[in-house]
């Protein structure tokens, strides 16, 4: 069997856990299969080297303040963006060579691959490439040769030989992006949770780990925040049919496997429940009902980086319409500014500008919805048996999100796991 | 012009300095010149890695000592020592791709080039890879498109496409290597010393900077320890003609040249002094006059590493010898468990193995010694008149050392510097 574990930066945080993982992956070796690793930077290691090259650009004299990991302050631009990926992309280099040199040190025998060893080849967009191809010869000599591979993640190189990373979740990406490539017979993504849960069991302390969900719902759970795996990942494991399975690093137990839809999950109405306490809401009183305003209003948004998730519009009324949605609660100063500082086509403004970052966002998610109607009920149902009051709602093929005040998250989150019958397994349609 | 530049550890050490370095390299540019730059892992990286690859090795059981930065505990192998040559290159890789953002950020044009961009091609032997050839094809064209290039110091790859590294010193045999290959005009090692003295600053108040000494001079002096070059990168030069300037990375001053030997240079019989302060003695008396047993002895000594350097055999009487000779201070507690451990060839053995950790080396350099005789009897006769008594000497063709008791080192050195006239300017020849 070929095997395809990936390490995040947690498991590698420390030389103990360096060698934790050399005895793990020794482990697979002796039970006859072959091991390709795939390691992010030991925890924090990528952080302060993005800090080393934004203190670096701040200095200078730049006026924009540093805004997060990949924003950079002073003068940005592709060819310091390339040196900002030959930077950061030593952390995994560093942690690949110590994990083969750990599996050494337990008597087995391994290589490490980094940057242009890999074959992992990439367009030139600096700091977020896109995969173009693999090439896996090297890999598989290395294999061949009886040799557990160790790989950098998250990093590969363009046609001119420059290293280029693949952006936040990029070692994620590279493992599932290798296993297809390779079709190895399982993706291994070893973290510091068991898998996937019902919901958070810091909230609803009887929640289950999931043997099995599908591509489509983790692909829903990853747009809630869910961290355990990112949305592109996940993508690329479904577009390949690459197994993915979620476990631990701290013990063999299995974990939650992610995979293509199967008949028997329709059975399953919903998977998970998830709380997102993380948003705001904006509501724009007596905006003028004219074409193009609304659609100014998200492009300006956009344009700035704000990430609008939930929007209605009410219908019109009297040549005005009020417009509500949810933007990340930490972006709402900002938002707020803009909105303020605006004139929409035609010249109107709204009539108030009303903010509200004390709400969150209950989701149910599951692949069954498709084939079961009336759950859109049944949540409402069960909110309004406890008093909640529901202020929006959203819905997909296969999840139905509503907002609520933020009071009463975790008592709604608990009402819809057990409403739902997720404490007792799976909630299933009944069956004739 | 061409002009090559080497940052040192020192001047990359931190943020600061590496926009200073930033600022220089744009000063060149603005003079119109092309330049490639050099540079050496943030001071202290490189140690921090070899640290956490020895760490890694002697916590899973190994029993021998982690012996100084390159003799790793655990399994030692070509297989681990490629992934420390992996993982210690990542120093440079960071230092390289900061400087190339400080050049940016200071308003110029530069990029990177790491491991397998940079050409520098070299053979298997991990840790200590010999240079075979460099294709500095992509270093023009960045030059061509008018990019200072700033190249990762002290690595290289095989033929495989692994990283290898060039041992230490690694980042000056680098530059001289890039700059001989380019045939760059000036190969400028920047550092924290203002260049060549004609002895230690520290020892004598009055010591000169030598505006230009010659190759077979710097061997000799980095032979005696002189930090400021290692003998591999003087030696390169030496074959290839590469002129090294030695200057300050602090002040645009000039430092010294390293050049060819010139013929006024003959005239200078005496350029540098130099103490040693860190060998000890070992006298072996009465060992049987038997042939090899000398080579045994030293051959012994050369497998356990410890570098030998004066040797003195006195004549044989009644069928034994006594055998006289230095050792670095450090290895003397090895040294004489290790001969009094041995049995000789023939099974004799001395009559007793005395040491003396008490004396120091005191030198004296000049390519005009080859030309000038009795500068030996020179040196004598000024350290007699001193009232300092030689237990050693050991010559070259353009050195002269001497044992002495430690606690006349300074004062040997003083009388010799003033003696051979080096407080004036270079001792010369005395012309008709």
């Amino acid at each position: 069997m070929l095997v395809l574990q990936k390490y995040g930066g947690t498991s590698v945080a420390d030389l103990d856990r360096i060698r934790a993982c050399a005895r793990r992956c020794l482990g697979v070796v002796e039970q006859g299969h072959q091991l390709v690793v795939i390691v992010s930077a030991m925890a924090g290691q990528t952080n302060r080297l993005i800090a080393l090259a934004n203190s670096l650009g701040e200095a200078e004299g730049s006026t924009a303040a540093a805004k997060g990991p990949y924003v950079v302050a002073a003068q940005r631009s592709p060819a310091r963006d390339r040196e900002l990926d030959q930077l950061v992309a030593t952390g995994e280099k560093v942690s690949a060579a110590l994990l083969a040199m750990a599996i050494m040190d337990a008597g087995g025998e391994a290589v490490s691959l980094v940057g242009h060893q890999l074959g992992m080849h990439t367009d030139r967009n600096f700091t977020r490439a896109r995969i173009t191809h693999i090439d896996h010869e090297r890999i598989r000599r290395e294999l061949d040769a009886g040799r557990v591979v160790v790989c950098a993640g998250f990093q590969g190189i363009d046609e001119a030989g420059d290293i280029t990373t693949l952006g936040r979740g990029g070692s994620d990406t590279s493992a599932v992006a290798f296993a297809a490539a390779m079709q190895a017979d399982v993706c291994e993504i070893l973290t510091d949770v068991d898998g996937v849960y019902t919901t958070d069991p810091r909230v609803v302390s009887h929640a289950r780990k999931i043997d099995r969900v599908s591509y489509e719902e983790m692909l829903e759970l990853a747009a809630l925040g869910a961290k355990v795996l990112c949305s592109r990942s996940v993508e690329l494991a479904m577009k390949h049919g690459v197994p993915v399975h979620v476990r631990s690093s701290l013990h063999e137990g299995p974990g939650t496997f992610i995979v293509p839809e199967e008949p028997s999950m329709e059975d399953v109405v919903v998977s998970v429940v998830a709380l997102d306490r993380n948003e705001a809401k904006v509501t724009l009183t007596e905006v003028p009902d004219v074409p193009g305003t609304v659609a100014a209003l998200f492009r300006a948004l956009g344009e700035a980086g704000i990430v609008v998730d939930m929007i209605i519009q009410n219908a019109a009324h009297q040549g005005h319409t009020d417009v509500t949605f949810t933007v990340p609660e930490a972006e709402l100063p900002r938002a707020r500014e803009l909105l303020e500082g605006m004139s929409l086509p035609g010249g109107g403004r709204p009539a108030a500008i009303l903010t509200d970052p004390g709400i969150c966002k209950v989701s149910v998610v599951g692949v069954g919805m498709r084939s079961h109607a009336g759950i859109a009920a049944k949540t409402f149902e069960i909110l309004a048996a406890e008093g909640i009051n529901i202020q929006m709602v959203s819905t997909s093929e296969i999840k139905i999100s509503v907002v609520v005040s933020e009071r009463y998250g975790e008592l709604a989150l608990r009402a819809l796991h057990d409403g739902f019958g997720l404490h007792q397994g799976p909630a299933r349609a009944e069956r004739p």
